[in-house]
């Protein structure tokens, strides 16, 4: 696969997005070396119209070097044809499922800081959005079976594989920037304890291993230097105050959304290996060490994000969206600190990368089946991506890990056959889930209830 | 190895036990083909000397084909030397320590219906047990490489662990009835589904898969028909009352023993194994499905064993040993039930057997760790035991296994190393232990802080 | 499943031949615990006919105690539906086929002794003999997906293996007589080194592990006493001139097939395991350490089989045939050795028996792949069949045996895909193919070509 | 750990030679980014000595960038204290015991063209190296254990894995050049086939699997272009009359060195992945295919390379010594083309690398055992080395590498424990070793006498 870095094609799928979307709009503007057009696909044309105009005015701009073409497509299969790359960034049904999927749960008394990924939330979530990315897979297969194809949506690990799943010839990747965050808390740290300032996330070298959101960094260094030892007094010192990075001027997204990272220092001084994630989601991973309740999360410095902040944060993009079609605001040129441009440049030639990347064992974890979807580095390089080899988890880690991996294939396999009995299975199982098997019983298939419209031909009480 | 059928040599460690050690009595009282020595080994000598006179009472009565000797000896190396068979049947530490691992979780809103084998207090139990077992791997190491020894104590996985991890060549086995009353649960319902009467629980042939107390039969027959679809129609008959087998007499023993199968009946509807241990077991391995309060464990129907039983049920038999002792009382004629005696013939010589077994994995079940000790079927023949092939749990049933599989290697390398922390990461992640990890630590501390005089070395706070 | 013990169905697919056939009707007359139906199919339906008669003039005799009725039938069809069990014993072509597989390597330097399992002989026979298997096991689906399979063709790996692939739900075994002759010439051991005498082959307990007539014995017993100890000295004593059992008078035979045990004994010397199948297959398994050349075979005391021994062999047996249908002569009532009725017997559910049998691994060989099939122990009950735990092979014989196991794998694929190549990838990486690859390419090509009449579909050079 | 980029301590164990030394010291002089010392070891201190004036006058000379300093030591000791990186390079033994390797077995049949890495001389080499790496691994683990160790030495599998087995937290990996050739012969065919020129070996990237010597290339890409395609079309173009690159001047070097990559076109054209070896090292890992008799090996075009050119070859180095150390001549500056010194520049932090290495195996190749070592590319950055994720080599491939990498833990194994008969396993097991069990068996005791020098404790008839 050659490529012609000034006239690339890049097909966005949930191209009407106002957060994704916008990021890869700046992070192209402000790209020097490639161009191209940006198809943009969503269900809600008049958002993708929108973001055509945006990403047009943008584009247009005087100061703006990266110069992008933007269309807004009617079909999936126009959007698609003669692409490059495709970048998927879909919301699965609409905070209507989402709060059944946080909050309906918190009336059996288990509690989600998240539930986009595993917990009671996160397994209903998958089952609504495994049939739209089969739809998806199929018409890459169809229409760009030779495209790189992106992946941001949630939950990660199961959007992924249902990719691969379909179609396994895709050239398929999940990316999230969890990792990059625990980057940044070791800069910070090397500031804190040595004073020394200014480095970059990408300076921390680190050895990822785990799945999505639930990743674990077995070596991690600066300038050669093993950084662990550091890191070992460092969540010592801060073991119960946490330290925080990166705190917004937003006092309410504050509560709902920063943490002081005290479950990454706790799980790092029980496990010896640092976790890679927003402590949110690492909480929602284990069993009910941190989310036994609500005050059992606020001792450990994190918030439980209600699906109505989601509510009003959308309602705040849209009325900026307004205003960038009107003139009144101009999109910010600012790197969004995503990877996915880099990506795309080390995929088209210009130079190799090693980040971190969620793609199929193929023995880059030893120990975990083989075809599960985990998260660790991979070297990008001209039409390539090969993982690095990560090595083992130890036992007590694999633990923990493994049973996410079970149930994710559990889920799987019942969103494909719309089976709700063995999908109960991974249900039951989940750490969050520790109720009565028959309240366990009854949450589910109200849930299920709730997210009904996107499971067409499951068997659901009404 | 030949063995001489009319002089064989047997050690019984816990030799003053009055459970076991009588079900031992009786079952080689009424045995005619093998006979010889019985040497009885215990901490307590004066228990094992009580036990000395009864069991030749026994074997002196005119009624008792059986023609055994008992003696009781002063030291392990007396008792090993010379043994064909050691059984050992030991009770670790005593009821004050069993009342802390089964009651003060209580206090954290954990409910334990056994106690003795996973769970908090299964797990600080181990801790308690293993040193001793490391002693009397040793012991016959030095005194009776040869011998073929059989465990009857709990936790029986981690204690058969033991005795191979310190003597690799060690001739052992575990032994336990659970699966037997699995087995008669199906004979029951081919009286109650069929009217089939009179069928003996051996009739009913089982392919056995599992860890100890949480075993599963993914096949079951009976002349050659299989059992599985009947036992699914059975099982949804009972869903809601239960069904229950061989109620005793005694109320009070009922309510704490006794179950009417609710647990394993919905294990089965839902996995679609099975699962072949006691309800008061089964619910231990799982998530708090069962287990989530004391409500929830009297709506499935299964009790909680208070430590005041077990005291008082002691009183009972040290009472009765008296009136043995003083001829008061006659020991009733009686096979026990349990399989002991066969394997020990089995392995003399005296005809092949299928039974199952606990044995480290080499094999016999498919997905497991080799050198995990699980519950399998054998073939026992002179002096050979070799485990059936059992296969490969379905995945989701394999996750709720290999959690406590893992749990078990931690905890023995726990107690090897005289490790807290280590033997902590076990604690949190067992299943019952839905608590915050910092209750979950001091519980922790609690508990090994009352069994502390049997953890020598060990750094624990006071 | 239930079986009528006095009305049982066999269907024999082969039941022409003199061999096999004439084998089981012996074996069913001096049984007198069963009785039924035998259903004779064959390619050759005048010899089914033949056969036919034969065993039911057996049967009716006054002295024959077990009475079975015998039928050739027209059709597969008609033979399998209502069969209890099936027995597969074909002779995969003619001695025409036979004779290319054994002798045409000769020209280029390869020598075979037997030329039906590996070496150049098997794989082709093999790539023969896979279609009529298929057709044999489409068959047994649709007629008798119930029956219980006996297979004696070989190469039986590959046989067996083709049954379950084509359908994976049959309930096939493979049988075979090698191992008996390993315990056979144990037994003799012992009389000669010990003066014990009369033991039967049974009482020789063996440990099986292996693939089929390349299998190993890690333990084998006496009375429980570990008989290897005294194989050492044994294979010592005998290493330079060897040991001969069962000579047969016939002396052209035994220049053919017997053997002095002295590859089986280098074997042992140099591996620590009993090889147990007759030398001249061993042989064939191995690098060319013994089959260098028809020198090298005579100096381990083994000879080569010449078709023509086995055309000759059939005009006698044919002859025979002759004079058993004028009633000139008689059966001779006389157990054959082998194991099937006792086999058919456990299956029926009279008594338990443990031998060996080729089965898809499931885990009783730890170490080679899931679904290759191989030979171990297995437990034999009541419509049950399950294998024993074999463990697993040294590495260096491991070596030795997974270089097969691999091309049986390719072997297979190459005759259902038809592809040349990808066959002639096992050939060339067969032990006894030691040619530079181009003549192994000529070969090869020519062999195919002697077969091609068994070949349908493939692209062979005239 | 850090390093200082312009003191780097080099310590060269073999410092003497004059073939890895001299392309050190080349390379090392042209290089503009880093300096420091290079303290020389060698058995042979006069030749260290040479070397080190030798290295010093051309460190002085004004043309040259890379200022170093060499030394000779007197110790192993001395040389590695401080040292940053280790280089190991050594010849084990003489051209005498190389003698026996590779012309002994040619009394015997079997003919091997180079003889160090398996094949019996292979194997008797390594015998008498591995205690030699003992030695060295033993040196470092006391005196520099956290040095990189780079080594060049045959058998480099065995070496590397001696390094690892003496040293488990070594951080050792061995180097060479092989993959680098086949890299060249794609680019010469996209020269010849497209009419490209002037593409450097770098350019094609490719992925690498298998051990040294015997490696694959399952992907190869020249600016994202999949080569394998045009290679098939190459290779059928050139199967019969082969095609060569670099063909030096020096015809007798040709008849013994170069070869017409027919064998590597042969391998291609069977698996469809491409070897990546001279094929007269792949020649060696295969069934006789190409090495039968010294006709066959003509016939692929490649030669069988003597000592006696290597006894000729050494003593004209050893005149270019005098002239070089009398100022006669100068050392050409060049590159070597060998990757030494991109890969410590990578370790110190002058930027990532991403080249083939032989490392012990941690999942970068699927289904060879852990531990082995293998050849795969891997990712060197700043004091970091990790493998790239491989996958799995084909069945048929397997088969053909699984056979080298069990002999080679047989070796490794019979070398640690002077087991003779263990080491003959391997021996008799070699693909190349086709012959009599017996004659196998006087081979090797000749082989073994002939270097009995190197193998004290063993036990060897005279």
């Amino acid at each position: 696969m050659k490529y012609d870095k000034n006239n690339l094609n890049i097909a966005y799928i949930g191209g009407g997005s106002r957060g994704w979307a916008w990021n890869l709009m700046k992070d192209l503007a402000v790209d020097e070396e490639i161009s191209g057009t940006v198809r943009l696909y969503d269900i809600d044309m008049d958002a993708a119209k929108a973001n055509e105009k945006i990403g047009n005015m943008l584009s247009s701009r005087a100061d703006v070097p990266g110069k992008w073409q933007y269309k807004a497509m009617e079909t999936l299969k126009e959007a698609l044809t003669g692409a490059d790359f495709v970048i998927i960034s879909i919301l699965p049904g609409s905070f209507e499922e989402m709060a059944s999927d946080v909050h309906l749960p918190e009336e059996y008394g288990i509690y989600q800081s998240v539930g986009d990924t595993v917990g009671p939330g996160g397994l209903v979530r998958a089952l609504r959005t495994i049939p739209m990315f089969v739809e998806i897979a199929e018409a890459i297969k169809a229409h760009s079976p030779e495209a790189w194809v992106i992946n941001y949506t949630n939950p990660m690990t199961l959007c992924t594989k249902t990719l691969y799943k379909v179609f396994p010839a895709i050239k398929a990747f999940g990316c999230c920037h969890e990792v990059f965050s625990t980057q940044k808390l070791m800069a910070a740290m090397l500031k804190e304890m040595r004073g020394i300032q200014g480095i970059g996330r990408e300076e921390i070298k680190v050895n990822v291993i785990g799945i999505n959101h639930f990743t674990w960094l077995n070596s991690a260094a600066y300038q050669g230097e093993d950084l662990l030892p550091l890191y070992r007094q460092f969540t010592e010192k801060y073991a119960e105050e946490g330290f925080a990075i990166d705190v917004e001027a937003d006092a309410v997204r504050n509560s709902y959304f920063n943490s002081v990272n005290k479950v990454k220092f706790d799980l790092f001084r029980r496990y010896g290996l640092a976790a890679a994630a927003g402590d949110r989601h690492l909480a929602e991973f284990c069993p009910p060490w941190y989310l036994k309740d609500p005050d059992t999360a606020r001792e450990w410095g994190f918030g439980l994000t209600p699906v109505s902040w989601r509510v009003k944060d959308l309602k705040d993009k849209m009325e900026k969206s307004r205003r960038l079609l009107s003139g009144e605001e101009q999109m910010e040129l600012q790197h969004s600190g995503e990877e996915g441009i880099k990506q795309i440049k080390a995929l088209v030639g210009l130079g190799d990368l090693v980040t971190n990347v969620n793609l199929p064992n193929m023995g880059q974890i030893q120990g975990l089946p083989a075809g599960a979807v985990v998260e660790t580095n991979a070297v990008f390089s001209q039409n390539s991506i090969r993982p690095v080899s990560a090595g083992q988890l130890p036992d007590e880690v694999y633990s923990l890990v493994i049973r996410h991996v079970i149930n994710q294939e559990t889920v799987i396999k019942a969103a494909f056959s719309k089976d709700k009995d063995l999908a109960f299975k991974a249900f039951a199982n989940d750490p969050l889930v520790n109720i009565g098997i028959k309240d366990a019983g009854r949450l589910f298939e109200r849930m299920l209830a709730n997210t009904r419209a996107y499971l067409p031909g499951w068997e659901i009480e009404k």
